[in-house]
């Protein structure tokens, strides 16, 4: 029922929680941009049972996500790496962190931070726009119809 | 049992989860950003039961990221406005839009698009480096151990 409501939408929200919208899979993707790539792997981090892991392993492979890659084909094991369309994610895993960082853990706690790789410095992220580059935030902008707007 | 292990993990996005992790939070929230805030809004935008409407409205409000103001006292009726904390999540919201535009919809069929108010050029938004202004990306940047880090 959710599922079909949620793809009834014409709204690009929507359309990306239908494949990253499950409490698990996010933290599935974070595990691998900090570089693990294994079932057993995301089963220790995460504590989550290997029925619901493959099921949402097979969710982000199915959605183009993730692209297993075997590494022991004997015994029919995989590496989970993430593909283009989900190293895509990557701004949405960030804001959700620093937004984490700054309005549940508070500064001063945050587990993880962002060094730049070129300049080695160490950052936060925010939204610019592409066209001035000036910072974004809720107030600077307004949503407007697209072409792809239901009339 | 998700919610306690949700909990007991010392990562901003998991933390985060925790308050907006449920699908419909999102598009509650997205519909807020939208200048909808009546109870009856979200029930014929979102398609949503009014029971999960007022728990997640409750999960909001308790966690701060809307705030209830009555408009009609005598019958109980509440605007739900966004906070600073709810506002703050807007990088969030707009990368996963803008993630689902690309790689979902595709490329102009977009149901919606940003305008920057100051100078009314359509735009999208990218991640950017707080110290040096430069475009942030998954491969730009490497994550370090942050104060909180546990040891």
């Amino acid at each position: 029922m959710r599922k079909a409501s949620f793809a009834d939408m014409n709204c690009s929200v929507a359309q990306s929680l239908e494949i990253i919208g499950e409490w698990w899979t996010l933290l599935i993707l974070r595990d691998c941009f900090l570089g693990f790539r294994r079932f057993d792997d995301f089963v220790e981090r995460l504590g989550i049972s290997r029925n619901i892991l493959t099921n949402r392993l097979d969710t982000l492979v199915g959605g183009g996500l993730l692209e297993r890659r075997p590494y022991d084909e004997a015994r029919n094991r995989y590496d989970y790496v993430l593909t283009d369309k989900g190293r895509a994610l990557w701004p949405v895993l960030t804001a959700l962190r620093q937004w984490g960082d700054e309005w549940i853990l508070g500064a001063g706690n945050e587990p993880i931070l962002l060094e730049h790789r070129d300049h080695g410095h160490t950052t936060t992220a925010h939204m610019a726009c592409d066209v001035c580059g000036e910072a974004l935030d809720a107030r600077s902008v307004r949503a407007v119809p697209g072409p792809g707007a239901t009339p």
